[in-house]
């Protein structure tokens, strides 16, 4: 059986994910997010009802190290020898501001939580996705072997957020976001060997808290369009970044 | 008379600076570094006992913003109305680590010394970057004009570092710089009106303390390599990386 962690908050990919034909249906999600009794988490808890044998709800702060290991222990006692198949990282917080108006302590923020976040998650479920990729009978890479998929953002391209940027000045985001596709580029090449495939995937802008109400995109068409791309990668896209469409977005 | 801001603790630049043809000649220099009285000093010390009335050394720590805030100050105090016309960002730690060794602390040092830093400075001193710009008579944009230029590396080029990474497995550095290039094109994009020039320049691999003994350049070379590419940007170059010898560095 699958398994799939989806890291964090977002109860939609763990609802889509259930009907997608591109990836295998017989499949255990794991759900992380920061606090599994509160109100946001509510519609989380809604789809577990419904779903009660294929969700399981995880506490995991991204900003909070013990909390990260702790969720990690948590899953880990509760796979079984074939590992986790997928892990989404799909934890970030949005800071404006340009070079004149950036608080040091946005600056900061955005990157514990964009950057150094996915880095401690990788690590603590690094075990499980190499016990997947051993495991797994597929020859190459693919999702449905073991692979990273980081949720980043056109914000993070050099060449692509100059021309966003009078629009949205988000410093403090874009300068995150940048580190956060150099860690992936990094930790592809790092899992090559071990066969876990590694990406960054634009979702698009999108109807979220974090994309706020003027962004163009239904949550429903993002995660139905990632899980798309995600069920077709295969090693050409391994340390690449493309966007929910399955076009190449350029650093 | 043409003002340069150092930043910081490479005395080469001050040396090398007042022999180059291809920036105006007659100049001031501000030359900064952590601790202007220490032993690391010495050596930039000795030069401007050379050129007392071309230098001046100015304390400055990037980790430190009221160090920044406090230079900056000092250096207003000594500019006249004409501002200041080039700064030149080249303060950087660097840190080992992949994701499976990188400590958190390392990840948040570099991004504080590498991206911050160099914000608050460029923060700090735009004022006199504006009065230059607005202040010269020479059309478009130049390093004689007013220009920030950030010193980056190839480690902090998603297209670049994996093929290094191996050999030097400097994640926290890496992704310290790629925030950093962010910070560069963003500021670029800002300052287009006030055509003040901004780019990121990669210094090759030099032996400095940063660099180590094994590194394939002497100070001098890259240097010199540097000031003719910094002596020869147009606004073609705003907003772009480019290496020591002139080369484009991709994204």
């Amino acid at each position: 059986m699958a398994k799939r962690l989806w890291s964090h908050q977002w109860g939609q990919w763990a609802e889509e994910s259930q009907k997608s034909k591109r990836i295998r249906r017989s499949q255990h999600i794991f759900a992380t997010c920061r606090d599994p009794a509160g109100p946001k988490s509510e519609a989380l808890r809604e789809l577990v009802k419904k779903h009660p044998s294929a969700i399981t709800i995880i506490s995991l702060d991204a900003d909070d190290p013990s909390s990260v290991k702790e969720s990690a222990k948590k899953v880990g006692s509760l796979l079984g020898n074939n590992g986790l198949n997928l892990l989404v990282n799909n934890a970030g917080i949005v800071a404006n501001g340009t070079i004149q108006t950036s608080s040091v302590e946005d600056m900061k923020n955005t990157f514990n939580t964009n950057v150094i976040g996915p880095l401690l998650i990788i690590r603590e479920y690094l075990l499980y996705l190499q016990m997947a990729a051993k495991a797994s009978r597929i020859p190459g890479m693919s999702s449905n072997k073991a692979a990273v998929i980081n949720i980043s953002t056109v914000a993070g391209s050099m060449t692509r957020m100059p021309s966003i940027y009078n629009q949205f000045p988000t410093l403090p985001y874009g300068v995150s976001k940048a580190g956060f596709n150099m860690l992936t580029v990094l930790a592809a090449e790092e899992f090559k060997a071990d066969e876990i495939l590694c990406m960054a995937l634009h979702p698009g802008w999108v109807k979220t808290e974090l994309g706020g109400d003027e962004a163009t995109l239904e949550p429903k068409e993002s995660v139905e369009g990632m899980l798309r791309v995600i069920g077709s990668l295969t090693e050409k896209q391994h340390g690449g970044f493309l966007d929910y469409t399955g076009e190449t977005v350029t650093w």
